[in-house]
């Protein structure tokens, strides 16, 4: 089989860095285009990103010798993609519009960014929790009068850890109506240079900018069901979050108390229920899919981020501690890996559901 | 005026260090005496802690030649201290018994230690709270046929960063019912040598022996009347707290949810109330007593514990990001200086409150 | 005695700060004027550097309400200040010509810029080393035509560690000619936001831009001498550095091989020169001197950058392992705080030891 | 072809752990053995290292199953591993006595301790300076009277990252006589508990104990020869070594000056030196040997612990900054992965090459 030609918007950044990184040996795709700023194009791949490459593995041969493009110019990418993964840095306005744009000339765009998260037809994908979501798909190309383009995104970094054993419990029949957390957060997360050596060495931050309101908000259209053509929010869950900056590489770690508003499940069926959980990725045995989307670790101090972060080639979620709650129900501690699962991992995810699924 | 003697048992560990330290130049007291275990018995101080002096001054000079007793031979004590400042690392059950001996010797002892902090007539002290559950202490020197003597403990390092606020909004009439909090918690908390370096070199671990229960119990304490010479526990309140050890090496930060089961205060109301809120230290005025109990920080990101745990001779609970919560009715984050503020700070300032109230 | 008035040029950056910190409460000067950038002029000071202060300690009542000028505006500062401590963080041109001019408008410029330090009738100042170098300010107002002004610089941040204790062997008779040194400096050192967390969160920097040079060049002025109303380097000395940056907020610390031209100390003499040596600074008791200079310590792991760094007033360069070399001599680890000593808390030193020389 | 049975001797610290891990997949070996102290034994070794399992990937599924043994019974050893390594951290005289009795009983050990290292018949071995000192082993077994058994040792982890390249200048026919460096390294190299927190924390130690010395002699016994069925010291380089740790968790990095006593070499033939250095370990192409043994990076600031270790499956030394140096004539930085390279993974290139030279 001929892989599908992929195209990384936003390449030289640290998430399209990681896009480039693991889609190295990738079965199904191979990148073939990237486009990143105006001032970035027209140098190779591999000077492009010199003094800034920050994979842990070097830069993959194919794509150095690639020519950098400018992702405002939508044409360049005509015909030389099937589908493209967008990781721009740049204005949420001018995001929206060149994601519509790639639409428009028909490549599909997988988007990371936050741009198009609340637009009323564009699905908010966490494979194992609402892959029927891509339904929207038809209705939004038929809204834009698009042929084969469309826009898919993923949510925050921050909700991976928690929002998918949460989700497990809600699946199996128990109602949460209720979250209490906090994250501790890998400063990965801000991007490069991000955070300030002054601001993390002996120190933690308790506050990252629109990441509350994220957590706090996207779980609900996640949650959510479509309805006359638009996301309608979950509106039986309420949560709080505390979202805190700390001096880790890499590893998004949530301190999370739940309440749910009829029977309650027993630790031990909690146990169960996130032992046994298996979602569509796992059914359909995609590429990047963890085998058990939910490990839990029964010792008393785990998980940890540089410890258990690349857990299934860093895409299963580690969960332990679990316990009563005095003031809810349950707690426990949840950890994925954000660059990874929270991210590039999570959009290449979304692409092998898509694929799937026959939308690319 | 004479100062009074000050004996201090445990005075090598990282606790005990830290009241030599602060109690250099202290208007009141002077250290006379200082007892560790049998094995450092003998040495000259300086000796004793020579490579292990964990302080960012220097050894006092009025402690550098003292020699270090034996913290189970209490007749040693006697007569060379008016109190003592108990820091002993034993055997619950050890510490006890030898709090007891030294009380019963005519000795008052002020502990940090955790042992007595559940006998029923032993108040635990936070001066700001519930400095009239020193009332007990008749009845506890009757209950033991002690004449001098007596033992007052302070709470777990963990309360002081969320504790003062709450009650202070407790204070102004409005009744707390619930909390949720999650602490990021400064390595120093574990003693030296602690904790390994590889759990925290880039990683954070979500637990803390014991430190959950502790900041989930004291408190209904602390909140507690005496009824019938003992102590009864608030029951109006209940705590889930999750605990964290994160790289920073001093200041215990708290991201806290407090729910009211009555009336509910404005965040401008909670603002005034934290920024006027005074108590028995500052009327007395007191040394170690900070000039403002609770300083509100009004920029987005903070409080932060390297920048902020210095507050009024590290004494002050510094709090930042008020906001209503999603779930209960109001978060914020608290920070304190664990090992002074928590501490052996703490430790002083009820040696000073009860030396106002004739107790020394 | 009126204290004389200070101006701060750069007075909102990072060494800025600490000029407006160590100067609260000097018994000699007081800041009376505020320059930065234009963007940040007509704001107050405490408005201009809120939420980017960076200082353990709070903005100066006396300094918080000051308005900030443009410090391209010279005029501003004439008939405020008896003379300026000059932190400007702009191109070296531009801030080699603005001191110029403030020196040409009668007011003298103590500073940290490495822009005049190697202007031949500049002098570049450590005070226990080089006082007498104050002898070339004759010669330079008058190649300049000044009456009042004139430029003094300070060197480098990472010399103070080790050039110091080299010099006190120099001044004692034994000549150092060669040295090979490695520095791990703490990250204050590349300012606000400097360097990324990703870069330095378990991880070290072999490399910091221009330090190596600065660092091998700089002492062969200050060891130098005038000659023909110029500066003319040492020819006597070689030095061969490797500077590294590593995740600790404040302290340098450079571990020092140092070979002898001549005959060669036992190490109990470097020890007694060491112990001994007292400078200029200490026989006119400056404010910000420090009472020993050079402090030994005896222990086998010192000195460390957190535990030793704010050693008298941050201002002293404390130094342990000393031992011979198996190639070279003798070797030693040298430490001072960089923001302090090695920044501002120098440019002070520099501006007090000008006092008494009756230059300001 | 069967695989070789291999034990490990203190399975349960840090480098047996390493060997655990390293050894799974192995194309030649397979751990069939695992002893530790008389307190693990009798436990299964998952048991043994619950709560203390500090890889980064689980506990290989034939070993979690293994009865830990006591490492004192060597009797228990034998028939069921054809060889051993030794990680033992106990008393090197009764690492020594035992490490012989596995020999005498006909057990070859491979080791990683440092009791055996300046035994006169014992040869430390890097596979790519001097495989040639496997030759003593015939002479070893004959002064032993040992018919099979025999130990080979490898050197402490600090010397990875810079003999291998001075030594590649040195087979190039330069004569490198004298060295100064210094090492940053990683706490890792301290084993679990090892370096605490308090100490490392925004800061580094200028000290391990034992470490200088090792890193200064032993690298003479490598360079060295054997003449008259014992090993003669290289007496034609002197080394000073400054070692420091650092708040990294694995990777020494070191900073080297180095002088020649004959012709020097131009940067440019050191890098075409080091690029084409390839010995015995790559020639054999032994499972673990990187392809390419010395790894040039060209950017300015590089090597850095986080980034290069994991080169060549943490094989490789990565070096970078080759300049000229002003006292001496080269000078470069070196880093290699401690717990890899310079520890379980250099044994096992240790035994692959015993192996191919068919002492196995």
């Amino acid at each position: 089989m001929a892989k599908l030609k992929v195209g990384v918007l936003g390449a030289t950044g640290m998430v399209g860095q990681n896009y480039v990184r693991l889609l190295e040996n990738h079965p199904w795709f191979e990148v073939s285009f990237v486009a990143a700023s105006e001032k970035s194009a027209g140098k190779k791949y591999a000077d492009s990103v010199a003094g800034r490459w920050h994979m842990p593995t070097g830069i993959p041969n194919a794509v150095q010798g690639l020519m950098v493009e400018d992702a405002n110019k939508v044409d360049k990418a005509v015909g030389r993609c099937d589908f493209v993964f967008s990781a721009m840095e740049m204005d949420k306005q001018v995001v929206r519009d060149l994601e519509n744009e790639y639409a428009a000339a028909g490549i599909p765009v997988l988007s990371n960014s936050s741009a198009h998260r609340w637009t009323e037809d564009v699905p908010m994908i966490i494979p194992e929790i609402n892959p029927q979501h891509l339904d929207i798909i038809p209705v939004q190309k038929k809204n834009h009068g698009w042929k084969k383009g469309f826009v898919v995104v993923k949510p925050n970094c921050s909700l991976q850890s928690y929002l998918t054993p949460v989700y497990a419990l809600i699946k199996a029949g128990y109602d949460v109506d209720r979250m209490i957390l906090t994250t501790l957060q890998a400063v990965s997360g801000a991007g490069y240079p991000g955070v300030a050596s002054l601001d993390i060495v002996d120190n933690i931050i308790p506050y990252i900018g629109g990441e509350e309101e994220k957590s706090e908000k996207e779980p609900l259209k996640i949650l959510g069901r479509i309805e006359g053509g638009k996301f309608v929010n979950s509106d039986s869950i309420r949560i709080s979050a505390h979202c805190n900056r700390v001096p880790v590489v890499d590893g998004h770690t949530a301190c999370v108390s739940v309440g749910f508003s009829g029977r309650k499940p027993a630790l031990e069926e909690v146990l169960r229920i996130w032992r046994e959980f298996r979602a569509l990725p796992q059914e359909l045995d995609l590429p990047s899919a963890p085998k058990q989307p939910i490990i839990y670790l029964p010792e008393a101090n785990r998980p940890q981020p540089r410890k258990d972060r690349d857990a299934d080639k860093a895409m299963a979620v580690s969960i332990g501690r679990l316990r009563q709650c005095n003031v809810f129900d349950i707690r426990f501690v949840g950890l994925s890996h954000n660059t990874v699962r929270g991210a590039a991992g999570g959009g290449i995810l979304n692409a092998e559901l898509a694929y799937k699924k026959k939308l690319l």
